[in-house]
Order: C-alpha cells, then structure tokens, then sequence
C-alpha cells in the first residue's frame, strides 16, 4: 500500500500544487492521497473528477488529523525536505526496508512543516537541498524507490492516450 | 549546456507553477530557464532573488518570441508531453543521442500546446501518459537523463543546508 500525505493545503493558493501532488502521486501507482490543511472540496472533487475519466483505484481524501493519521500508519513513514538526508545516500536503505515493510507512508509539506513531523517518521529524506518542489521531489523519490515503474494502466478508464512521436493521440475506451 | 524553456505562462494561474519549473531546472543543473507566455517579471525577479541567497549560475529570463527560441536552438530540442513517446522506451535512445549533442533544450508547456511544437522538436516524450504534471515530468526527465545527478554545490551561496536525519540545519556561508 503507497500513501501520499500532503499537508498544510491553503485553499486557493495552493490549489494547482496540490492537483500536481495527486496527479504525481497517481502517476507512481499512489492507492490512496490525503489532503491536510485547509478543507477544499473543489481541488478533491476535481481530482475525482480526472480519476473517474482516466482509471484507477486511487482514492483521494481530506483528513483533519494529519498527526493521527501520519502515527497511526502501520508501515514506513518518509517525510520529504530539502533539509533532509540526501535521497542519493538513503535510496538502498529505503529499498532494504521497503522489501521488510509492506506500506509506504510519503508525506510532502507546504511552506511551514512543524517539527513534529520530522521527528515521528523514520526518515527525513531530501531530493536536493535547495528550495524545493515538493512536486519535484514526490516524483523523482516514487520514480526511484520504484524503479522507474511508471504506471500505464488503469482500470475502468474511459479514455487512454496512444503515444505518439508528433501529434496527440487519445481513444476513448 | 541545458536549457529550460516553460510556454505559457498565465500570470497569476500559474505563478507557483511556473517557480517550482524553474526550481526543478535548477536543481537538476540548468544554465538557462526561460519562460514565455505571459511577462511577469515579479515571479521573474523571486527565482532570481532565490538564485541571489542560494547560489548558482542560472540565467531567468522572458522571452516572447517562443517559437524562435525553439527553432533557433542547436542542440537536441525535446518536448515533454503526456502525449509523447514512453520515456522507459526512449531513455537509451535520448542518451546516446546527447553523447553526441552538447546541448538539451527541454520544453514544458501549458494546457494547450501548438501542434507546431510538436513538429518542431527532435523528440516528443512521456513521463506517463496520464493527466500530467509539467513539474514532475521535468523532475524525472532530468533525473534519468542526468542520471541521479541532483546538483549539490552552488557558487556564491549565501546560505547551505546540512543534510540531517531530524531537523531544519543551515549554515550562512
């Protein structure tokens, strides 16, 4: 089971970042997305909205407790920051736990992450230390920690995309 | 020699967007981000002021002219798009090719790309042919064609992370 928790969402100015996450998150095979922060039924439904017409199981919710639930997840927990130990250095320790622990907890933060966080996870893990994407980030530690496993199919998708060399190519299913 | 160059750009919509581009690009060692659409020179100017506190040697800046900017270019010309070509099957291909070629030039775009831009560059590629984020598409192109490579020293930086296990640490230079 792969968890994605993003946290301190802002209603409005956080938005389109927090679609990315979902979108990112779904990308890698993502069963379930937990939005914190503020409450923004508009950003959730337009995630279900996209994952009604493109597939998938994902589910995608918003959760107050972001502590509870970051304390009561039974599995590895990885919060991502650029102040965190370097993803280059960590990446075969992450593997070696990941073949023990079957659940992934990531958890990516907005502006402000509280040191709480850093100090209930098992690792605090950077994609370099400079400011940062958390979008960035996200992606590049599932594409790693995955093998490059992007995922391609999606159950009950009404429409899919034919890669193409020079046009886009869609057909509905 | 890389550059970025980001299309579309929506003052206001896009601004948060358009910085965590330009962050990515860095940090995945970019010479040159350039973005069109709309000129904004305030988001403009905080990635510069980002670059002022932490380093490095990239160049931001606008230009209207997108189309000229594209085919102008020497180099290898790649669009990253969900509608392209799989990256899993292209990631060897892209590689031997930048053996030979000195310089990348990696397009991003908005909602609506031009057919033009797809028939005016070498290869159009996928980061997963799903709903898309721009950001993490760029993040996982860089990384497997960079191989890992996530940049770590920045000249002139006023400031630096230390990598830590628990907690926030930065040092003044």
């Amino acid at each position: 089971m792969l968890e994605v928790l993003r946290l301190g969402h802002r209603h409005g100015r956080d938005d389109r970042i927090s679609t990315h996450v979902g979108l990112t998150a779904r990308q890698w095979g993502a069963d379930e997305v937990v939005f914190s922060g503020d409450e923004d039924s508009s950003m959730i439904q337009s995630q279900r909205d996209i994952v009604d017409r493109w597939g998938g199981e994902i589910s995608i919710r918003y959760e107050n407790s972001w502590r509870k639930e970051i304390s009561e997840f039974e599995g590895l927990r990885v919060h991502l920051t650029m102040y965190g130990e370097r993803i280059n250095e960590m990446e075969d320790v992450l593997r070696d736990r990941l073949s023990d622990e079957k659940d992934l907890l990531v958890i990516v933060g907005a502006e402000k992450v509280p040191r709480w966080v850093y100090e209930n996870v098992e690792f605090n893990v950077s994609v370099g230390n400079q400011p940062h994407s958390e979008i960035a980030a996200l992606a590049v530690f599932l594409d790693r920690v995955k093998e490059g496993e992007i995922k391609q199919e999606f159950d009950r998708a009404e429409i899919e995309v034919e890669p193409s060399e020079d046009r886009k190519l869609t057909r509905e299913k």
